[in-house]
Parts: C-alpha cells; structure tokens; sequence
C-alpha cells in the first residue's frame, strides 16, 4: 500500500461556504478538486436555515443528499424536500437554490462535471419570503 | 413541493453487480443514471472479498468511500487501503481495480463523468494471488 496522490483523506479541509453566495453558516469539504476527470466533488453541510442563492451551472450539477433534510427549488417551480438518499440531477443553466429546512441540518455531495466550462453563475439570494414558501 | 423528475428515492432499485465483471458479490444502486449531466451516480457495496476486474474508463472515474474498507490498486502499483471518506480521482485510460478486504464491507459511489464516451472498459479478473498481495 502506498500514499498516491489519487486518494485524499479530506478531514482536515473544511472551509465556511463563501457569504457572498449563502444566507446563512455553511460548510464546504473539497474531496475531489482538480482532478484529470474535470469533475469535482464537494461535501457541503447547511446549518438549519441556511441556503445559497438563486444560482446555475454551465455544465450542470448532481446532489447526493447524505443527511439531514432541505430544499431544491428550480426557478417557477415548488420547492422540494429532499432527504439522505434523494438525489438530483441539474441540467446545465437550469435557475435553482438549494439549502436545509429550518430545523434541520442538510448535508449532500455537489458533484460538478466539466468544470473548465465554468462552476456556477451567482444570481440573487433566496429572500426570506421565497424561503418561508418552501415549508408550505 | 412536487415529485419532480429531478429527484429520485433509490431504495428500490438496487441490483447485483454483473457477475463477469466482479469476482464475489456486490450490490449496485443507480443514484443518478441517465440524465442532463452526461455524469453517472452509483452506490456501489461490495461484499467481504468481493473486488472487480482489471478495467479503465474512457472518461475516467471518482469513487468517494462511504463506508467499510477497501482496496484500489492501478496496474503496476501498490494496492492502496481506503476507508470511509476517503476519495480516489482515476483518470481516463488507466487500469485498476477496486473492491473490498477480505474482512469487511466496502461501499463507495463511483462516479463517471461524460458517459457519452463509454462508460467501462473490462479486462482479466484479479486473480487471487493478486488479491492477497494487497492485503500483504
């Protein structure tokens, strides 16, 4: 067995989500950045409250929800719960956010294909009107 | 809040790894299969001393640990143990294989980034003596 630079152990790189792009605390573990297969994967952990805002990808998104419980909203459509085991497939440029309930932590992967088309474009964030209409 | 196309509760989809290409027994979730992205989600269980074969992918692929302990080994190279947390970035064309001890449990997703190259690349089963020299 050796320590090849294909694995990582990811323990020691948590970092706040950037506050220009959440409402709220949360948490970003990077386990795959760059990488040959220009997909990244990240560990991402809302706390109860928290959500990014209204944002889109170039080259899409898929969510692997591994705790908790939260929302997925597309821009003109009602939210969705979302619990461990949901996932969700994004298409490219498709106006979405996504964050946890009010009582809830919510944790899932955000996994990013070809990223040197670009990771996300930042809109708005998601008001507190918006967002109190998901727990409808 | 909708049942949406976009999300998917997998609890009822799981099935056996293709018995040509593993050696054991393992279960396949599809978490995010066909889908906008060009990127494929899995869950994938292996079975104490279940591993697949010798393979590469067009595209490469990413396999973040969720559970147990395993070993991934590219062709030429040390076997490497990996446990929960733990991610491996494979790029594209390169020969490995990957799969479970001999004594636990091993459960990773594997994501395949730009399917629409193909997906897999089978070769030779790992033998046995391949599969106890990683546990040397």
């Amino acid at each position: 067995m050796s320590d090849s630079p294909n694995t990582s152990l990811v323990s020691a790189s948590t970092k706040r989500g950037p506050a220009e792009y959440f409402s709220g605390t949360s948490w970003v573990t990077m386990l795959a950045g760059d990488n040959p297969t220009d997909c990244t994967v990240a560990d991402v952990t809302f706390e109860p409250g928290c959500r990014n805002n209204w944002h889109s990808h170039p080259a899409g998104q898929i969510l692997v929800v591994t705790a908790g419980q939260g929302y997925y909203q597309e821009k003109g459509q009602p939210a969705q719960l979302l619990r461990a085991g949901d996932t969700v497939s994004i298409a490219p440029g498709v106006v979405h956010w996504h964050g946890a309930t009010a009582n809830s932590i919510f944790t899932h992967l955000a996994i990013n294909p070809n990223v040197k088309q670009g990771v996300a474009d930042w809109l708005q964030p998601v008001t507190d009107e918006e967002y109190r209409a998901a727990h409808a």
